[in-house]
């Protein structure tokens, strides 16, 4: 038999964007569009037209584009009560839309359509039949039966009616929204199938939309797609309201990698999963998560020396799949838990591992440094310029020779908290000596290296710091223990981790800032040779 | 029929430690193992006693401590090959751990054994078996079969002949470990059910250990349940190596709440799960995910319009649980989480909890604290004195006029890092101008502001700062953002944390010295009142 194909819808720009801290500009939906349909999603769902300026400007754009074989949609509910579904706002700006599908949402429970809506139960089902059948003679009709399995477990009859309603009227496709969350697989596996079972004479395709509240929002996809549904409806990263959407990333490389018998995106390879994961982060303005499956940074990460012993030998024994596959890699960390198995397998990236004497010098500073509180696990870019200075293939860029910072409250009572550095350091024949206020003297620090560096080195402007983390390494003796500082920075390609260790937590930020720079160089100079 | 008791086997001490970015001290393993004591987990798992000081030192000091009904696991490997059981040192360990509970970690996938380990199928038998009945002389043994699911795929038979070694040998419960991650609930569900089936004769009771690479350990975890096992291995978060174990808080509130015929932690309620969520994350120096299922702060927060219009109706429009089943909150009503319920705790212990107009000043000013970064969880010494002064009741002992600091390397050749404060305070009628140096910053403020101090309030000799921890609270915009410090202080009789948040760090650090200071006078009085 050959493989199923199952839609990919995305939500990204309209139930992601009910996400806590996620607003996303014009500008970055149409690039989040274009990126998905670059992919190969089926469905991009581009907003909710009426009563929203940016989304009706956001379809009149991307109506231009050559988008393949993706399909846009707008989103609305069904029309008001006591109201020709013609006469409605929301149905009409639906239809200005002009996209080649359209999404519309109607309630299924009968407590929400009584309790909320307000509206009788026959009203309702007119709502949706009526909505359906004007909307289906300008597009292809989505119908998203919200909180459909709650709905179902409260009164089945007029749950399956609601379907009827839409799918008599026209509708082409039929959702199974889990709006709360809150459903288990077993009962979307059964709900699905019995529902799937009764409407079968209808000739519409079943789709299923999760939300995450009980941690089984892919589990739950997963569920209905065996049950019979041909469309997943989710959001990039899971991103969405409360605990997010069915992350269609994870939902993808299960279908296509890990279950038999389904194919996703027409067989195309998956291998640009992990970009566009970091692509939507970055365009939202959110942190990536590390621990994400399949593309986050940590998903293919080791760390225990035991594991990584055993990664040399047969990778499949800690990595359930190629990280190859969706566009991810391997990542060796070095920590107080890892032997010299893990150093290698980094070494051999830098093409070092066959100079043994360079690599007993590397195990022996590492283990020394770690020792003293340095952890290289979080901090990619100071190991790299460990591996560097140990080498010998490495010019600094510039040589620190003080710094000073002064920070205090000069009066208590209306607090005028104030922080300023002063350093002094040479890049190539040139002495400079500068100052700088900040927020704090972290900051004022990496002000003032900035400004002593950026005329010979403009590339700066494009790098930021992106999180500053702080841990005391010894918490057995207070604030005399060792710090350790992480800084993370980025620039428009990637982000790097520096660390720096001292029982002065200014100096220990001076060389995480330091390296931050140094490594930021580096990679200039590489992407220059 | 009664509901079965699910048993709960914590891991964060070992396989969460494993997690990237994750480093406990050994205060922070013993605090985590008592707060899992008293959330009444029934199995947790200090470390591995072999080669780690730190977990030797974990088991000497959480020995003296009563537990109730939680039991301590020590973790280790089967002994190594041709050698005697008694012989090996990895046993030895795990004996003189001296704990009630011992974990066992064996090879179940012929290929791993053979590829990996590169022992014969028959000696990791031997292996299995011999271990198991050496370590049950001393302590329950619990066996945790690795890789258990994708051996049995490769080789069902010699998977089921690794368990019944074990069990053969006295092991009291055999644990299935999707080491990998990879396998998906239908697998778990299938197999379990099969194994447990197998092993019926055996008088043995079967664990469930899963991780979260396909994004379904905790569908995984449950399906385990269904099939027959009675015990859930995981870690709080969910953290743990690439992309975690299976959250033990969503398996709990699952198997709980959610589905039928389970009670976890002998029927208790589990109101206080949110509060242990963020206080592991707080230790471990974690980001919270504010998108965490059950107890993520945005769990519960309502964005949409509509859906804030339908939770005013009825709740359950949005809301799978009743979010103080679990200790969270909705955000629409009263902006942050466990805020009400620590000001009532500690308002009642103030005798203030009836004067309703007291409440809601200290709950408004909470949240706006709140807003601007402070979170009371760990510092119940800052929360204790804002009660205070909201009241009324407080006269401070000291008040602080100006400070400043002055760190800086004098000469980056031969690093010689300096710090140094001047503070300007007044006690009564008496104005102290002190300085002093540290090996920070923060050092020197605290010896400055006890220099300050001691000659009045001598009682401050017998104080000292045990831990210091420094966070982003808005991590997107690097050394700019809000600097959130924690200060854990410690005399004979207990120890208290205080907190400071500013944009600078000196001043944030500031901040909690000052409290720190402040509320041990306060206990002085108390103590001689």
């Amino acid at each position: 038999m050959s493989a199923k194909a199952i839609q990919i819808y995305d939500t990204t720009l309209r139930d992601g964007s009910q996400g806590e801290g996620v607003s996303f500009s014009l500008q970055d939906k149409l690039s989040i569009a274009r990126r998905l349909a670059e992919t190969g999603i089926d469905f991009i769902e581009g907003g909710y037209p009426l009563s929203n300026e940016k989304d009706v400007a956001f379809f009149e754009q991307i109506r231009k584009d050559d988008l393949g074989g993706s399909k846009i949609c707008a989103f609305g509910m069904t029309r008001r009560r006591s109201m020709k579904a013609a006469d409605d706002p929301g149905m009409q700006a639906l239809v200005a839309a002009q996209t080649p599908c359209i999404t519309l949402v109607g309630k299924t429970w009968d407590y929400h359509a009584t309790e909320v809506l307000r509206v009788s139960l026959d009203e309702n089902l007119a709502m949706i039949g009526e909505s359906t059948e004007f909307l289906a003679q300008s597009a292809d009709v989505i119908y998203d039966a919200e909180h459909f399995f709650d709905g179902f477990k409260a009164n089945p009859d007029y749950a399956i009616d609601t379907l009827k309603a839409a799918a008599s009227a026209g509708a082409k496709w039929l959702v199974f929204c889990d709006t709360n969350g809150g459903t288990l697989p077993e009962e979307v596996a059964d709900i699905t199938a019995k529902a799937v079972n009764w409407l079968s004479a209808y000739g519409v395709q079943i789709g299923i939309h999760t939300h995450n509240d009980g941690e089984l929002a892919v589990a739950n996809s997963l569920a209905a797609v065996d049950a019979g549904a041909t469309q997943v409806q989710g959001t990039i990263n899971g991103i969405g309201e409360r605990c997010g959407n069915a992350d269609l990333i994870s939902v993808m490389a299960n279908l296509a990698i890990k279950k038999t018998g389904y194919t996703v995106l027409d067989g195309r390879p998956l291998t640009s999963l992990t970009e566009l994961s970091r692509f939507v982060y970055e365009t939202a303005n959110l942190q990536l998560r590390g621990g994400q499956p399949f593309v986050g940074q940590s998903a293919f990460a080791h760390k225990g020396g035991m594991h990584v012993h055993a990664i040399n030998k047969a990778a499949s024994t800690y990595e359930h799949i190629d990280p190859a596959v969706v566009g991810n890699e391997r990542r060796i960390l070095v920590s107080e838990l890892s032997g010299r198995s893990n150093i290698e397998a980094v070494a051999s990236q830098h093409n070092i591992a066959d100079d043994k004497e360079l690599m007993n010098r590397i195990l022996a500073e590492v283990v020394k440094r770690e020792n003293q509180g340095y952890q290289y696990e979080n901090a990619n870019a100071s190991f790299n310029l460990l591996i560097r200075r140990l080498s010998e293939t490495y010019t600094p860029h510039f040589n620190a020779i003080k710094y000073r910072i002064v920070a205090g409250d000069r009066d208590r009572a209306n607090s005028t908290v104030f922080a300023e550095a002063v350093i002094k350091l040479v890049v190539g024949e040139t002495l400079w000596f500068d100052a700088a206020e900040g927020h704090g003297p972290v900051d004022a620090l990496d002000a003032a290296l900035r400004k002593a560096l950026v005329d010979t080195y403009p590339c700066l402007n494009e790098m930021r710091l992106i999180d500053y983390k702080v841990r005391v390494v010894d918490s057995g003796a207070g604030t005399a223990a060792s710090i350790r500082v992480n800084i993370e920075s980025g620039d428009k390609d990637e982000t790097w981790g520096t660390i720096g260790v001292s029982e002065n937590i200014i100096e220990a930020s001076w060389q995480a800032l330091n390296d931050a720079v140094e490594y930021k160089l580096h990679k200039e100079d590489q992407k220059n040779a």
